[in-house]
């Protein structure tokens, strides 16, 4: 689809023109501004505010996909499974090494990002026989209940909902009111997708271990946005998917994590030759290799891991400190300017009000923004949508810049009036 | 890894010219040669006899990912999931009409092989209640009887194994023998893995369906090589690759079919949110969404699910009466020029002798066949070892030549002296 070109804002203020200026010596200040010429270029005009949806395109993802379709593919052909066979390993191990916070040998690039959590509740629930209750988040994202609730159905267990302020995400106390020896498996998002709420990762780790149960965080909404130490957190398991903050493309495969004294404790329920030793031995039984590599199933989609090689790569030669720390200047500027230029015009910010306290994305709420998310698009300013009354504003530490916040809370400001 | 050029065979006998002056007059009365023009080259001298396992990049899918990450995802950005949500359902009918013989919304591009199994069978078990057994055959390729074991286990069922002959492939009258009234579900190959061999569908279902069980045909090796009429045969379930003869590329999302009468009897069991209906109203519910794509389950990657349609396509515009026609003249003329050459140097054939009853590979053994196929590709002849003793000579309609084969059969023969 073809973006319209974004139009100036007609009614200009002095305000408006101060703030444009000050987010034009932010951007001249950034050190990670150099980042942006690593994208594919926008369509003229557009500002992109939803990569925490899809994030975009590297320059080097273009190069290297195409590289491999004409040379690992084209030239290589079969024998370049000797090169591919272990690389979503080697990858997840990048990948964990840069951004996770784990050691080598505990992530694996592998499947989406809702069947490696099914795979991982699974192998949760049976390593924790006798309990008889699942516990998620009430405003978990769709798909993670979803698994869950599938997962609670066919082994006849209770999915127990902590509930949830859908603006500040879920409180300690909540969750550790919905803890009890019942408890095999708790699922949390690191951040959530709604508003945007950080988790304590290491104090909810504390809380679920203090009841004998294991944790699986879904880092979708992280993995690239805020710095993560899963060691650090005694982590038991945890997803992410690689399409948003990582930049793999849509769909692009997930990745999984499982702390490396469970993973021979832990057997997953889809038993496929690539989690099998000496795979091409085609042995009778199943017996799954040693390592983080049980966990992974099918063939895995050679293109899209190297997608996320890139991202990663990018993520780590930019810096995990530097990223988080832009990120949160874009959401602060992006509260600031809401507060003033929005309120009065029945918005309210729907995120934690402490950067500490979110990820990468600040969430407004508004009666009508289903409809203003359509019209801002339509002038060329890519938000999104989520139920029932929220936009979100996506900031992307390497491709986002600070004029980009502004225009588009000023362009909001102008549909909204 | 770069591959020898094919060095010329220096004991060239009166019967060589002969063999080669007649593939060569076979190639140029192939009405399918000009596809051979629709892949990227091969490197110089390289003769590529395993499309059967990683089929060969069309030059089409290289332009068509290419723009792809140019343009829907760099420029069309997060609105292109107006284009991608339901593009697995779209090309699963086109893969379907084409190849399958299936009706529209009866396919769907998703996930991988093993995953794919993993969901059907765990479906069509919960829809025999009172049922307790699974059979497969024992030669069914190892990730099929892995994910069955796994599913066996975790149900408390039996999994029953149909005696296979490793070179001829399952015998109807086995098949009987393993089936009654406690079986569930009946995973078969259509095209076996090893020998090639063809399985009647037709037959093979109206046998599962006599004792009231479901049959889950796994395509891999069928799918692009040999017409396939699911409809016709009343088949239930099944499941493809498409790295082989779809040329979709190393781990491209695998496809799945359920007759349509059986989708919304069956439940798999990873409910994600792209199984969902109204996916983006994110109910807390889940709730499937009516037809086939209620058996999809997370974010779809959509690199890969252009690369299908491309080798879909492709297919398609040649038609798989010809394509038939032309693997069963490549593999003929293999087994033709094995038994001559070959058969006084220790080799067999260990696929069926009959062209009607095999699929596009021909399979032969020799006890030092491992070392053979390594030498084999040093000098440039790529084919595949599989255990116990096994070399594959894959023949890719659309891209193989008579030629092709005349050259491997000669170059074996020199190696096996």
């Amino acid at each position: 689809m073809a973006w319209t070109r974004l139009a100036p804002v007609l009614t200009a203020s002095d305000a408006d023109e101060q703030a444009r200026r000050r987010a034009a010596e932010m951007d001249a200040a950034d050190p990670l501004a150099g980042f942006r010429d690593r994208f594919l270029p926008l369509p003229d005009g557009i500002v992109y505010l939803d990569g925490n949806s899809l994030g975009r395109p590297l320059r080097s993802t273009l190069e290297v996909v195409a590289a491999a379709i004409r040379e690992e593919w084209g030239q290589g052909l079969i024998g370049s499974w000797s090169e591919w066979t272990d690389l979503p390993r080697r990858v997840g191990d990048e990948l964990g090494n840069a951004l996770l916070g784990s050691a080598p040998g505990e992530v694996v690039v592998a499947d989406s990002t809702s069947v490696n959590i099914y795979k991982l509740v699974m192998a949760a629930a049976a390593a924790r026989p006798g309990r008889d209750v699942l516990v998620t988040e009430a405003d978990n994202f769709p798909s993670d209940r979803y698994v869950l609730q599938g997962v609670a159905q066919r082994l006849g267990l209770t999915l127990r909902l902590v509930p949830a302020d859908i603006d500040n995400g879920v409180d300690l106390a909540d969750l550790a009111a919905a803890l009890d020896e019942r408890v095999a498996a708790v699922c949390l998002s690191h951040v959530g997708y709604r508003s945007g709420a950080l988790v304590d990762m290491r104090a909810a780790t504390q809380l679920v271990h203090d009841h004998g149960a294991l944790v699986l965080w879904d880092l979708c909404h992280s993995v690239g946005s805020v710095p993560i130490d899963l060691t650090g957190a005694r982590a038991d398991l945890a997803v992410g998917c690689t399409y948003k903050y990582l930049n793999a493309g849509p769909g692009a495969p997930a990745f999984l994590y499982v702390r490396r004294d469970l993973q021979e404790q832990l057997s997953q329920p889809i038993w496929g030759w690539f989690g099998q030793a000496d795979q091409f031995e085609m042995d009778d039984t199943y017996a799954p290799m040693p390592g983080i590599g049980r966990f992974q199933v099918g063939t895995p989609p050679i293109l899209g891991v190297l997608a996320v090689r890139e991202g990663v790569r990018l993520l780590a030669e930019a810096g995990m400190e530097p990223v988080r720390a832009k990120g949160q200047a874009l959401t602060a500027l992006a509260a600031e300017l809401a507060d003033r230029h929005l309120a009065p015009r029945g918005f309210r910010i729907a995120s934690p009000r402490d950067a500490d306290q979110r990820g990468s994305h600040l969430t407004l709420a508004h009666p009508e923004a289903r409809q203003l998310v359509r019209r801002l698009a339509d002038g060329g300013v890519i938000t999104d949508f989520r139920t029932p009354d929220r936009l979100r504003l996506g900031a992307s530490a390497l491709s986002t810049s600070f004029t980009d916040i502004v225009e588009a809370v000023l362009r909001l400001r102008g549909l909204a009036l």
